[in-house]
């Protein structure tokens, strides 16, 4: 079901900017038992996000309405906002008047093998890499071409997510999921105010290691080989939940108690679904 | 008038991903007597564009015919193309079945100011940069979130266009032109292997310098200070022809020979449309 500005609809207008410049955000959700997990820190990014765009404000309760109607009797399922700027002339300059477009649309829940969740996953490193711009960086927004072209790299059905460096070669994150690494004990993440997306299961994990570990978690920007040498390494978003990391191409990683603590301390209190 | 894959439509598909993720190319074309200026150009840097993006070719034979049959009986407008890797499922991949969606509108003419190409435009410098990612340099594909938000900085209107640094304070180009200045009388414009766009009218004067000038066009890393202390400054793009510069900030650029030279050879090939 897809709902344009709270209608049932399947298109939207040419003049979109959202298709014309990719002068929007969006937000990905899962769905168990009809509730959007982590509703309230996924319309704080969207507002945050419009804030650092200059999108006019939403109205949150249009938006929670049509969250409702999508995702009404799912089991289990996906939901994805995207907020454009809406309606425009030609020409990058935007129009004062201009009303944002809504668009809130379900899927089926993703195919993911289970042992990816249990066993972990093997990351390819992707040749693609994430331009720095403290302007857009930590912004999930509708320019993804970087994203594509690297995701697209991946021709080996053994790789089940690519991990992405700056163009100065430090570890971001993955195609589609935030990384979390162990090195001498302490949960190590990279530091997102040049590129990267700010993503929600990360800001669960940074709060969860606030009560439960001694040291904060270390805002890191490494290389690759800091990452391949890792006690400990796992990808995390909304969907996904949580997926260790065994192999990092052909380095092996091992499965560790802090890893599997966090996975099952996010599943008990419903910030990620459980299998 | 706006025809999406040869038929009139004013809508895409919500799950195109042109709108999802920005993933896609696009040309803007001048339009004077029912004739594309420099459409061989246009498409072939379209080509160009999906080579490097993995978007299957083009069907050239049914562009053109779009192409055609929006400028027709135009005296004079815009016509825009925008090629989109096509529908999608939800994710970064792409399906190696996807076919792409071809959108080809007709726009008109802008109302630029006349002492615009005559007397010389002011341009302001903004602090929105250019990130660097030599995988998507020079490409025209729909990830424009920077110049959106640059051309939005730009709230005074004595100022018509906005000169664009790199992540690294290099100048590259206008947030949609290209840029040319003269130093110690020779014709320079900032090299675009990093970021920027291979415009049509940069590649033409490129073409015009080596067949008018002594020496070839130097392609420059400059700090904006070299541009701000140059012989003489202009801005090009399809539809804008050449406007010179008499002012970067509050820094007065002197009006000279070669702009005009260019400007009037250029519009006497008719290269760029002539007032």
């Amino acid at each position: 079901m897809i709902l344009v500005n709270g209608k049932p609809a399947s298109s939207v207008r040419v003049s979109d900017r959202g298709l014309q410049y990719g002068d929007g955000l969006f937000e990905t959700l899962a769905v168990v038992h009809g509730q959007c997990l982590r509703l309230d820190r996924h319309l704080a990014r969207l507002a945050s996000g419009c804030l650092a765009l200059e999108i006019p404000a939403l109205d949150e309760t249009e938006l929670k309405s049509d969250l409702r109607t999508v995702s009404h009797g799912v089991a289990r399922g996906v939901v994805k906002i995207i907020i454009t700027r809406g309606v425009g002339a030609r020409g990058y300059r935007t129009s004062s008047t201009a009303t944002p477009t809504r668009i809130v649309s379900s899927h089926p829940w993703p195919p993911f093998p289970p042992p990816n969740r249990t066993e972990g996953i093997a990351l390819r490193v992707c040749r693609t890499r994430l331009s720095i711009n403290t302007r857009l960086a930590g912004l999930k927004h509708l320019n993804r071409l970087e994203q594509v072209l690297a995701v697209n790299e991946i021709d080996d059905p053994r790789f089940s997510e690519g991990l992405m460096l700056d163009t100065e070669g430090i570890v971001v994150e993955g195609t589609m999921s935030n990384l979390f690494y162990v090195v001498a004990g302490r949960l190590q993440t990279p530091e997102l105010s040049r590129c990267g997306v700010h993503g929600i299961i990360r800001a669960e994990i940074l709060d969860w290691a606030r009560s439960h570990l001694d040291e904060p978690v270390e805002l890191t920007r490494d290389k690759p080989e800091t990452v391949l040498e890792s006690e400990e390494c796992f990808v995390c978003n909304s969907l996904i939940g949580i997926w260790p990391v065994r192999e990092i191409e052909t380095r092996k990683i091992p499965l560790g108690p802090m890893t599997e603590n966090i996975r099952s301390d996010l599943e008990a209190a419903k910030v990620i679904a459980a299998d």
